[in-house]
């Protein structure tokens, strides 16, 4: 047993304090579950002016980060200041000095996690990051733990707050992408620069950390596949609903013979499936194994408390595999390359609207086209009048999207069809 | 790094059955994650003959537990046969004899974990129980580690499948609990003596177990307020849908003060609530902390197959304690003594149904009945008229369960009341 275990901070931004202040709040608690003490010894960040939401000891503040990773005493570090450089560069010096670290950095684990991981087995130290994905939601454990012994099927999640807020406010209110966007970042639930979350990168490295969990495999964030919420109208909301289906930004990664496939994208699911009722900044993740079935995770998925409590959680575990001798205990097991199944091939199915000319044959022609490229349709709704033109909807049966793509293509070529307005990707 | 590491089972039934099928379904997988061979090598059960769904080598089995208990050779005993008598004995002799331990057996933790807890301790062992509670759903090891840096405030779960199929049931068929029961049974989804399940004794085990994890303290099962879902009506059903309200067996475990508050029996909860969509055989276990916020979990609470996934992820987190040298690593937190609140004081909200005389003025007796006893009512509706009387449905707010019993007595003493019908308790 070490009598005190001691922890230097990289960052104390919005994240920085939730982690400082639950390891402050719940020390005693912590200390009592470890046997140890705990304490933070040193917290580096370049800002050691602003006031911030937690009252701590001003006096470990420091803008040198060396005096943190360069720290003889310190066994952990917890570095929260987000992005891949200088990131990389703290966590790995802390790992060449010997130290454990604890991250929430999505971006890094997800762009960098191979040498990162490779640096921490070689000095048989700890590299833990339950907080980059989810929030406080125990997914990575489950994950790497709890659910190792089944073969993972599928790892489908609402992973991104932002994106969520906004499908949920649109679904529920019949408003428009760009009002709720605008209502979104006066609440501060969208950065004044949204990109990276509207665009769903944020939502591709956790899924791409996700999956290389599940699948034991190493995934290169280049290979999945990603698309955003900016092109998603209420119109399309509510011809979903009537369908029976939910519109989430769902990020999916499952196995398909040999292949994985990972891709993040608006999509459309029944309003029974328990994803469909996670709402807000709320997060899910819907797990499928063999042995396990399905399974399903949820919380808030980001904020400075619930990643406070998740950076929590990697620290006592990190203490423990000290006191026991035991780090480098529960590696990092993507132990596999895996080859990633192009769009192309993945098969769902698709929700699509265009406007036709209405009169008669017309629904004959583009099921014709549907059917030379071997897509079968689920079903049609035929919707309101705009002048000469009738909106068409339909939902197909599953077809690997190569098909869809092409049929898509010479149905717009019809001369009686006007426009292809939009499709999105329908999961069972 | 042990090169072997060695299992022996006790009870091959059901679940028995499912544990021993992960354990050589996903052998090379699970082998692979731990860099160990893992063999099951002797499986004791008093029936040796019978045909089982699973295939694997009958030299292993036996009549007699010895060749587990006493086989030095095996690492890790899996005991599986269920109720308190002879697992207990089975578990300490396991214990005593040096061997970690893993058990689905709520019962057996629920009654006997002070002692098996400490027997375990002694001997820096094992002692792991993920599917005890929740079949799958990794919720032990989310309390355990994962969550470990909050101060948890609340646990409420659906955790008993039968229950959770027949009240669904109920509510989306509109059809009443003797009935579903019958079909139940037919179905194999209740037991032919269905007392455990509908009376909540299996749930009480269940909240029993996460109220001690999460609450570091030793739950005396007795104290656990305990009500079954016989006298549930599809009239209280429907009454309560119009209220927004869907029934669940819910098993709370709260801090309250200085105090906790556990109790298993029908609840209403809004229909917005995450727990309101949990169907049929599914569980799902809510749980709130100071930082994470509130956090669900969902999955199959029953069956060989999820709860063999359970015991393989005990039996792999052993394994790695065995390799690292690391036994006894989470060891049971259950630390301190905690004072049960009694239901006189537990403080919610009730829904009642109750038959009055159709005349001005019985509304105005009522509301003073519980004006004197301090409870205020939410909302009120009258519904049908019976004869000379008419059925009114009231929701308090919330209020000490002292003095909502002691309203009802009086009101039931009222001469312008029949009856009162039922009461259920909602909960926020």
């Amino acid at each position: 047993m070490k009598e005190q275990i001691n922890i230097g901070m990289i960052g104390l931004g919005t994240i920085g304090c939730g982690a400082l202040d639950v390891l402050q709040t719940n020390k005693a608690e912590i200390e009592r579950k470890l046997g140890s003490r705990v304490e933070v010894v040193k917290i580096a960040d370049l800002d050691i002016t602003s006031e911030r939401p937690v009252k701590f000891d001003k006096r470990l503040l420091t803008t040198d980060a060396s005096e943190v990773l360069e720290n003889p005493e310190i066994d952990i570090v917890i570095e929260l200041i987000g992005g891949v450089h200088p990131a990389k560069e703290f966590v790995l010096r802390a790992l060449r000095n010997g130290k454990h670290v604890v991250t929430a950095n999505k971006e890094l684990i997800a762009k960098e996690g191979a040498e990162l991981f490779e640096e921490a087995a070689k000095r048989n130290l700890d590299l833990c990051f339950e907080g980059a994905v989810g929030g406080g939601i125990p997914i990575i454990a489950a994950l790497k733990s709890s659910l190792g012994g089944n073969r993972i099927e599928q790892v489908i999640g609402i992973v991104n707050g932002t994106t969520n807020y906004i499908l949920t406010k649109m679904s529920h209110e019949g408003r428009d992408f760009a009002e709720v966007l605008a209502e979104a970042k006066a609440h501060g639930y969208a950065e004044p620069d949204p990109t990276n979350d509207i665009e769903g990168y944020d939502a591709r490295y956790k899924i791409a950390i996700l999956a290389g969990i599940a699948f034991t495999c190493r995934v290169n964030v280049d290979d999945v596949y990603c698309e955003g919420i900016t092109k998603i109208t209420k119109r399309d909301i509510e011809n979903a609903r009537e369908l029976g289906l939910a519109i989430k930004l769902l990020a999916i990664a499952k196995r398909s013979g040999e292949k994985v496939q990972i891709r993040v994208h608006p999509t459309l699911i029944s309003v029974d499936h328990p994803l469909a009722s996670v709402n807000d900044v709320y997060n899910a993740i819907y797990v499928r194994g063999d042995f396990v079935g399905d399974v399903m995770f949820y919380g808030r998925g980001a904020g400075p408390r619930p990643t406070g409590s998740a950076v929590a959680g990697d620290v006592m575990d990190i203490a423990r595999n000290i006191n026991f001798g035991a780090t480098g205990r529960l590696p990092c097991a993507v132990l596999d390359r895996c080859e990633a199944q192009s769009m192309d091939e993945v098969a769902t199915r698709y929700y699509m609207r265009m406007l036709v000319t209405d009169r008669p044959g017309v629904l004959a022609s583009i099921a014709g086209v549907f059917g030379e490229q071997r897509v079968s349709i689920g079903s049609v709704i035929q919707k309101d009048q705009h002048g000469d033109n009738a909106e068409i909807v339909m939902v197909t049966h599953q077809v690997a999207e190569r098909n869809f793509r092409r049929a898509i293509e010479l149905i717009s070529k019809l001369p009686v069809v006007a426009e292809v307005s939009t499709w999105i990707r329908v999961e069972e």
